[in-house]
């Protein structure tokens, strides 16, 4: 087995693992906690719609039965809600799978991916397990993507871009012209991959959507996901929307059944449960209002959101705020990882789970300054 | 987009899309029939275990929340059931997805791996995808993968040999001592994945596990499944068992949550399900002596099997033994896309299933004779 180790590419052998965070479970257990708000991974706090769970549990008994290898079920839905081709749709196993199904399509050893940084962390793993070669541009001064700065890193050996947008972990967006622009002036031999796992919660009037550009530019390919809003998080489906040509040699490389029975299922009563929606989406705005001016009473710097999650900087060791939060039954996301050593993420939850991560965070920073 | 397009390998250019056969649905559509009895995909005709339906069912309202990114509750489940380091077992969404990986992993342009012909036909697609020449083995006269054969096709290419133990789409089986000494005589800078989705079906008596040899053995890889006895197959739950760093490189190009939360928590239960596997087990035994019995009345060679369907030669073309029975509303697989133009592959049923099928073939048999 030496030699079979030996010719693993060396991106993969850089690598490490994803660092999940605790789950509500393991945290209870460790601390002797009953009470746990996790606000870690912007999942849903509401969860998917009624209407959505009752579809799980009726289609549990037809679980033995593989999945149609083409969800053409969630597929005709999808092209009705965007009026577009099916053929401009691909599903994955989460927005996750897409990404590495495309990173393996498209790059050769050496290619180059460009991205804001600090980004989405799955971005740099997709890249470099498929033998590609990750260009990180900081973010500007406003924490958002620096899309002068990123075309000024494209060399031949760039074969892609990656926009999160709203970003993950910052929240924040780039304008509809600003996308725009950009795509006009990048070559369509470069494709544009605009990350929208977060769209669903922008509540900014002028923002970029993408879909009506699909046709002019067939180097777009938009990346949506029912993990968000849609609180499906555990499920496992996302979807892109992009050139039927790209998406045509996507299929051919997917698993015939990469995407689960229960998860097509969901997603099409999830799609049709549009007042959930509205519920989820005006719970998260008045919350990100409700935090913002507990985090202004408290005088700290935070980064106006976009998204269903919000960076605030604690001015402490962002580790240590972590650690001592989740002692206290509140779990969150230490910003070292992004390199922003004393911010925090926090998933903008109920009313309950941010009253009780800002009573805890008061604490914690009253014992700092004793 | 031309130029990516372009560099898109020629070996995903070479692959058609895997033709997922109808759903009960569709033929219950365009047949307009009543009684669909579907033998197509070998899924379990008795579903999971009832308490996995309850399972699932009460999970359901966590699945806003991401699965556990290490499936440990799983894992050490199957690292109870085999005696096994949790280090050893990885899983993956269907073996599918664990075969797609490996293949991304240890595949450069231009290595070679050895598969049976016919042998299950997602291999062709694992490889060639991921920049691989498959290269394909006849069985032997006894529709058995054909050890020698397949040895003498070893070249400083070689990266993996795969064996489908028993072999879909013929049931077939290796010996115990066959798949041992060949694994003795091959180079360990060689993996061999010996896919045993149908193992727990195997009614032989001395066969290949193979578990026992993961220690002496570090380029043996086995594949596992939830799909088949476990009734699983909508679910997309797989794994493998092989050495630790192997599954530790895995570990790094897989997705963070490949594994969906739902799945994780029904293959637990389908563990603890052991007298409802014993029950699938022997309605399966039971049931392919029927289905012999019957076709040796009906003058029918037939494959004996050591898994969960038949082949048989109806000494037609199979495409139209296929369409027929369809329009009749039985669904079962044409031998042709495996080279077996007058055989059909039918999964064995229920008692009345396989009736059902028996008259059918039956009907057509007398037909065609007239």
């Amino acid at each position: 087995m030496k030699k079979i180790i030996e010719s693993i590419a060396n991106g993969v052998k850089e690598i490490n693992r994803y660092q999940a965070g605790k789950s509500i479970e393991e945290v209870r257990e460790e601390y002797g906690l009953e009470k746990i708000v996790k606000l870690a991974s912007n999942e849903n706090p509401l969860g998917p719609a009624i209407q959505v769970i009752d579809t799980i549990q009726s289609e549990a008994k037809n679980i033995s039965l593989y999945p149609d290898s083409d969800s053409r079920e969630l597929k005709s839905a999808l092209a009705e809600k965007y009026q577009l081709d099916q053929e401009k749709i691909f599903l994955g196993n989460g927005s996750d799978e897409i990404l590495d199904l495309l990173m393996t399509l498209i790059l050769k050893s050496g290619d180059e991916v460009i991205q804001g940084d600090p980004s989405f962390i799955k971005y740099e793993l997709s890249i470099k397990s498929r033998g590609g070669n990750n260009i990180k541009v900081p973010l500007d001064e406003n924490y958002r993507h620096d899309l002068k700065a990123m075309e000024s890193k494209i060399t031949d050996q760039t074969k892609a871009i990656l926009i999160c947008n709203p970003n993950n972990p910052t929240g924040t967006m780039l304008e509809k012209e600003e996308i725009e622009s950009f795509l006009e002036r990048i070559s369509d031999e470069i494709l544009v991959i605009v990350d929208q796992a977060y769209h669903e919660y922008i509540t900014a009037e002028d923002h970029f959507d993408g879909v009506e550009l699909l046709d002019k530019h067939s180097n777009l390919m938009l990346m949506r996901t029912f993990s968000k809003v849609y609180g499906l998080a555990g499920m496992r489906i996302g979807y892109a929307l992009a050139d039927s040509e790209l998406i045509d040699y996507l299929n051919r490389i997917r698993g015939p059944f990469n995407v689960n029975r229960l998860a097509q299922k969901a997603a099409v009563t999830a799609l049709k449960s549009e007042s959930h929606l509205e519920i989820c989406q005006n719970l998260n705005e008045k919350e990100k209002n409700f935090l913002y001016q507990k985090f202004e009473e408290l005088g700290l710097d935070y980064i106006k959101t976009e998204a269903n999650f919000v960076m605030v900087n604690t001015e402490m060791p962002a580790e240590e705020v972590f650690e001592k939060l989740q002692q206290e039954g509140v779990i969150i996301r230490a910003g070292k990882q992004f390199g922003m050593d004393t911010w925090i993420r926090v998933t903008i939850g109920t009313r309950a789970d941010n009253e009780y991560f800002i009573r805890k965070l008061k604490a914690l920073l009253l014992e700092g300054t004793e």
